[in-house]
């Protein structure tokens, strides 16, 4: 049996506990599937003493990540850490400089420095690894960089946090509003310790421009991605979903056309009877579609210790078993940069809006759509007791930018309570 | 760049022409990811003029397989003939001793002899890689060998025959017979040519045994599976299974247990609203449960050019990209021999039976199960016109052995009109 391959762990959180937990507990299964042993030999960590559930006293004990990245007894720098900057980059930086191997969960560092990362690891002959960084348990990354290597990617579109697929179908089953269910979660420990990580759409923004990366050939853009959070979405919005047979889902889609790369995390609408619609709690999922293989659907925990870890063991197996593939699937210097096209496939859209309760508003508002050329599919008003009146239309395919011209119009024209609400329909 | 990856390609069905297909169409995309050119030299095939819409001259031609895999200019033999022994082991075994890797589709070959090809190749430091041979694009091979390396695996299952899925999803949806539909699927060609690899399980039950070797780190083990095909499922069957919220699946499960290795391929009852309860038509969709992971559902075609082709060319860029996992997960010689338990698992069961009209049949039959300690969740006697009756139960969870103890002492009552039905049902 070959040499062992010995790991130094930054970050003993959840996901860096269950890695330990797995790494001391399954050390002959893994020796057995990857030909050599896979131990631990250095940790770091903000509190050295503290009742984690697992013994750490075996392992070499270093305060900087950044001098444990660099150890000579080290083959594989683990960043479990987190943020973009600061440490996490620091040492990881240090890991490829001293020629280790990096593995890391950390989607916000590589969505806004993986190219870089990328490039100075290739050029050192070394490999980053991230499946932990999207989709938790999940083998994407793997399905995606290998699995489907023979495939065109036509689209790539999931629900990537687990947290607002919680929130929205808590709001369903239950009735509840945002706000209730947005405490709920908050009580749960459910939400980043900056919420708008969670529901303002960032972190699956990122794990989606990773995905974006890999599938289209393309440098991470997570700045050409378009986001928009789940808070304006009303128990009202549900319901009326689902009266037309839709569920509303925190929805990243990414496709290249001839405009460029267009990437989207936002609320959609998709059919309730399609793998997306039926994705019900913290779940994850990822529908991958290829010109030759059709359509993949990949579904599994998106968080947790266990499922977080088990990604992490992946790529650790993968490095001990010798199998290096590129960081996002191709030599990263060779990645073009990626020409962002907003809004460039056009969709039916869903509008919601409070028009004021007086003659010849629903006119207005239906010549505006007409105007700029959107046309309207359905419409509903619904009954109503006071001077307000709330209305649903779902258009035909338009243009986002049409439909935004339309809305600027709406806003001139004195008839609106409030703002209206816009959600794209994204059918499968 | 490196030196082209040289595939020699037996066999110019439907596959191989897809593979032929797309490494002609995408050299660029294929070599900007492997990091090398991918190039076929030679094909071989049982009919050399036939006009396949691909353009194969410009490969070398052998009419015989055993003679490409071992041509100087073959490092990869891609073999896509099929068949368990004849022409398919014969080359493949030339392949491996002539050092060269392999890529094959062939379930039944691996299912035969997956375990003395696995040791030559090893031996001769050569893979195989057969992605395509199970679930078609789905790359689950990978995700159980690689992805979910760090997971003791607790147990996997799947809907692996889309011809046996189409036909159990329209005799539901059309409420059509078994036979009708079976004929239909006859005509529209999605029946291989010996039916009883589809619908007596045989096809899905190769693939269950190559998933089972991976899973549990055990010989590939084909005889340990018990069998079971779905030509004994009525119309009322479905019928009575969607009144209590299932739906009928031909369901492979393997788990290993205190008794050893399960392996089951039989139609089952699965919940109507579980991933596989919703899954319709000819797609496949296997679960994986690993005891960190949790439960990690793969969704995808099956079958056809398109993805069985991806499968191909995933392999295929492994081997380019110098990814080499061991066929199982872990050396050959390493797999323990599989002890087979068979019905170890208890289960609830459903059971229909038809019982001629008279006093005290139901409760003769009630008490047989009693007696041989299967105890009763719902019973169900349907209005009927003529001297018989028909009978659902469901059981509450029972071992298989004391089940079929009470089908036998039914069959000893002369109160039954043919021979009872009996259906696991199996929960998430």
């Amino acid at each position: 049996m070959s040499e062992p391959l010995r790991l130094g762990i930054a970050g003993l959180g959840t996901v860096g506990t269950g890695v330990v937990k797995i790494v001391r507990q399954k050390a002959n299964l893994l020796a057995a599937r990857a030909g050599r042993p896979v131990v631990i030999t250095a940790v770091s960590a903000r509190t050295r003493d503290k009742d984690r559930g697992v013994r750490i006293g075996d392992y070499a004990w270093e305060d900087d990540p950044v001098k444990l990245a660099a150890r000579d007894d080290v083959d594989v720098f683990v960043e479990l850490m987190g943020g973009s900057d600061g440490p996490a980059k620091a040492a990881t930086e240090a890991a490829i400089a001293a020629g280790k191997d990096v593995v890391t969960a950390n989607k916000a560092m590589l969505a806004h420095h993986g190219q870089a990362l990328a490039e100075a690891a290739e050029a050192a002959g070394r490999v980053i690894r991230f499946e932990a960084a999207v989709a938790g348990g999940i083998p994407v990354i793997k399905a995606l960089t290998e699995g489907l290597a023979g495939n065109e990617i036509v689209r790539v579109m999931g629900v990537m946090n687990g947290t607002c697929n919680y929130i929205l179908t808590r709001m369903q089953s239950a009735g509840l509003s945002y706000e209730t269910v947005f405490e709920e979660a908050s009580v749960l420990g459910y939400l980043e310790a900056d919420p708008e990580l969670d529901v303002g759409g960032i972190d699956a923004g990122h794990k989606l421009s990773l995905l974006s990366a890999i599938a289209f050939g393309a440098q991470v853009n997570f700045e050409g991605v378009e986001l928009e959070g789940i808070g304006q979405i009303t128990i009202e919005d549900i319901r009326a979903a689902a009266d037309m047979g839709f569920r509303i889902k925190l929805l990243g889609v990414a496709q290249m056309g001839a405009r460029g790369l267009e990437q989207r995390m936002s609320p959609c609408l998709v059919p309730a009877d399609s793998p997306l619609g039926q994705l019900e709690g913290g779940t994850n999922m990822v529908v991958i579609e290829g010109d030759h293989v059709g359509q993949i659907v990949l579904r599994g925990a998106g968080a947790g210790e266990g499922p977080t870890a088990s990604a992490v063991l992946g790529d650790v197996m993968d490095i001990a078993r010798g199998i290096r593939p590129a960081t996002f699937g191709r030599p990263a210097v060779e990645l073009e940069p990626a020409k962002a096209a907003k809004g460039a496939t056009p969709a039916p859209y869903y509008l919601r809006m409070t028009l004021q309760d007086k003659p010849g508003a629903l006119a207005k508002i239906a010549t505006v759509l007409g105007e700029a050329g959107v046309s309207i599919d359905r419409m509903r008003q619904y009954g109503h007791e006071d001077a307000s009146a709330p209305v649903l239309i779902v258009t035909h395919k338009t243009q986002r930018r049409a439909l935004d011209e339309a809305l600027v119009a709406m806003g001139r024209l004195d008839v609106l309570v409030g703002a209206p609400v816009a959600l794209r329909i994204e059918t499968a």
